[in-house]
């Protein structure tokens, strides 16, 4: 568990990557929801994307559990 | 994951422009319980809601899945 | 997330104030479970509520997921 | 959040009166399950309870819903 | 929540009973997976159980509801 | 809960040497998933898993019920 945004971890570091480089990706909640666009940017607390229909949604990390690449 | 109310946070600075624009937004809960209307305050622990029929809701940060803008 | 109960909060100073008036009030636990009745106290780990049945109930902070004022 | 266990607390308390006057309680879990019994001790991260049929089950905290007496 | 591994601690203290005196378990898991077996070492994050069939399984702390003896 | 990546965990080393000698091995997820593959790395938050058709997929920890090896 993270308690600060420690930018030297490779999933930060990923995450930063997937931002600078525009891509398409996958978030799965633990509620089940799917959600799929490009990351907009990440803090300590959250996620923010931006879905294909415009839509930006602030997703919080405690609520995370995988992420895929595209599709 | 917050330990102190951290102001400079992107989130927590998207959420305090959401409340002083008053923007309808949607809260997706891990319960599955979807919950609409109007911030009117965060602290480290809850957001409290306005819903549509005025009723006041206090949501806990660590049931919250995402955010959305309006609908 | 709280390590220290902090009254100055908005969020643990409303519970103060439910409890202080005596007010109805509701409970949404991420179980599904919706306990409904008067709060007694607060600590930094549970409520405790007394519900229309004179039943006591502790409940744990890291179960709720949102509290509605009376129905 | 507890990160040490401070027994001046009142659910601690609450818990520990429990335990020394033997009383019949109900726990709720956030997996749905219902364990009935007396509690026999509790630590920072764990309850142990002695249901009716003499079995003896360890309860992690994190896992708790609701505490009620008696039934 | 234990932030430290504090062997001094009861419940951690029968955990390290039950791997001592090779006794069969029962791990309820919040996923609703219960895993019965031996426990073969805990550390701060996980469990580590060896299934009736040979198998390992690793088991992080956060993903269990209760632990049962025997059966 | 681990709040540093210690690298003399138990845990934290088995999950080392499943990434070193390639070992094929399936996670269970809270989302009740199960994601199989090969185990790329592993940080404080994150684990990443290369699955048999080549999709990389970073899991949350937070998410993880256990761990398999092999099948």
């Amino acid at each position: 568990m993270l308690t600060e945004f420690d930018t030297s971890l490779p999933s930060i570091k990923q995450v930063q990557k997937l931002i600078q480089e525009n891509t398409q990706i996958e978030l799965k909640l633990i509620t089940g929801d799917v959600i799929a666009g490009k990351l907009l940017w990440q803090d300590l607390q959250c996620f923010c994307i931006m879905s294909e229909d415009n839509q930006k949604t602030t997703v919080w990390k405690q609520a995370i559990a995988f992420l895929k690449i595209g599709e």
